[in-house]
């Protein structure tokens, strides 16, 4: 689907912004050595890729995505020169074995992030590591409380293909999959009138505009009716605090 | 209700474990200077007072108590000297005015926490600071995800006198009470399996045994029935991860 996959001019801005406010809090913690080969996988628009290259200049960075659209996108905006982009499903790419693996919004839209977790784990060396960074829907709540804002959000919640709540479950979930030393840590953003920029590029341009881009499929899912999801998208526009927590998970293959 | 004042053995023994695992993520950024008169507004059996008065021990602190079972508790089990322990409501608690005024995990369960904050700020000189520590029984989510567990915590949610999703409303409450400079940050807890003291300390007996401490009372009151409940308990026992997220303001009076 466009809003899963980003592509849209509309979903473009609005992950650029989501990867503004939110590069310090997801990323500050992984920077590759020099030398250091590191494949992206799931790249999408390069929201990520930007950052990922600015914190490691001196590693070679491979991004694959497997929507050409999307690459074209990313191709446009990144022109860090350790970066190279390549069209490819993650689950039939091969190449020599990478030092490191970074997957960031990925696993969530996918039906089987297990499969994919033990597909990476063949990309990588042995001692290599995975950084693996996803959000978790059912961690949103605010002040005011607004029944419909949590009907609107679930719209989400069921429309994504994959777990829009995986973040509480990687800890287990890259366990089993075969990595070693998983550490989990959750990376929460809390928004309040204290931090009106905040309010805008978080609260409204990110996680409001995300859910507000499920509206026609929800609508013409009958998930739920036009006035009670605009009220939902309303009520969350007017939150005067907000809270969403990503999770960010490292582990090495043994 | 004693669940909620803890004066019961159990209840005790569950609020010092709670203040064992959640000291340094609540309390390392309150130290007060030498000299400085502090109020803790609802010491309750003490548990927060020990920690009080080991980081600011040149600071005098006046702690207050509704309760005289709680009182007796917290006399007992804190020496520190430089605590003085009183009998007293705070709406009708008379001193010279503090330079700090604490209060954690007491907003709560007070059917009109604004009025409590009005008050306290005429019990605060100008120029002193607040600092005001509550939680969030509606932030705690896990995996994996269980209904009846949330039924179950509901039965908290529904029975606690007050709000007990206090915590991410504290930003306008203390805002509106007229406080000034109000920042308030969140204090998240992340359990899972790689963190087994946690999982002991937090999930279980913190927060798992204060949902069984409304199990009498939720039966009572018909709000579940026997076996929903236990299916809870036993759910939030197994979570492979748990989130659970405290709120801390900190504000002066103009």
């Amino acid at each position: 689907m466009a809003y899963v996959h980003g592509y849209a001019e509309r979903e473009s801005e609005r992950l650029n912004d989501q990867a503004g406010a939110l590069v310090e809090l997801l990323h500050h913690d992984t920077a590759y050595p020099a030398g250091s080969r590191v494949l992206e996988a799931g790249c999408g628009v390069g929201a990520q890729t930007i950052t990922l290259a600015a914190n490691s200049p001196e590693a070679q960075i491979t991004s694959i995505e497997i929507s050409p659209q999307s690459l074209a996108v990313a191709r446009e905006r990144v022109t860090a020169p350790n970066v190279t982009f390549e069209q490819a499903d993650l689950f039939s790419f091969r190449a020599e074995p990478f030092d490191h693996i970074f997957v960031c919004f990925v696993l969530e839209h996918l039906r089987d992030p297990y499969a994919a977790l033990r597909r990476l784990r063949t990309l990588l060396r042995p001692g290599g590591t995975i950084t693996v960074i996803e959000g978790d829907h059912g961690s949103a709540y605010f002040h005011p409380e607004s029944d419909a804002a949590n009907d609107a959000i679930d719209c989400l919640i069921k429309l994504q293909s994959g777990d829009a709540k995986i973040g509480r479950r990687l800890y287990p979930l890259v366990s089993e999959a075969g990595f070693g030393s998983v550490r989990v840590s959750p990376r929460m953003v809390y928004v309040d009138a204290s931090k009106p920029e905040l309010v805008d590029a978080f609260t409204l341009k990110t996680f409001t505009a995300m859910i507000e881009g499920v509206r026609e499929p929800a609508l013409a899912g009958g998930l739920i009716d036009a006035d009670r999801f605009d009220r939902g998208i309303a009520d969350l526009a007017a939150t005067e605090t907000f809270s969403y927590t990503f999770f960010k998970a490292v582990a090495d293959r043994d």
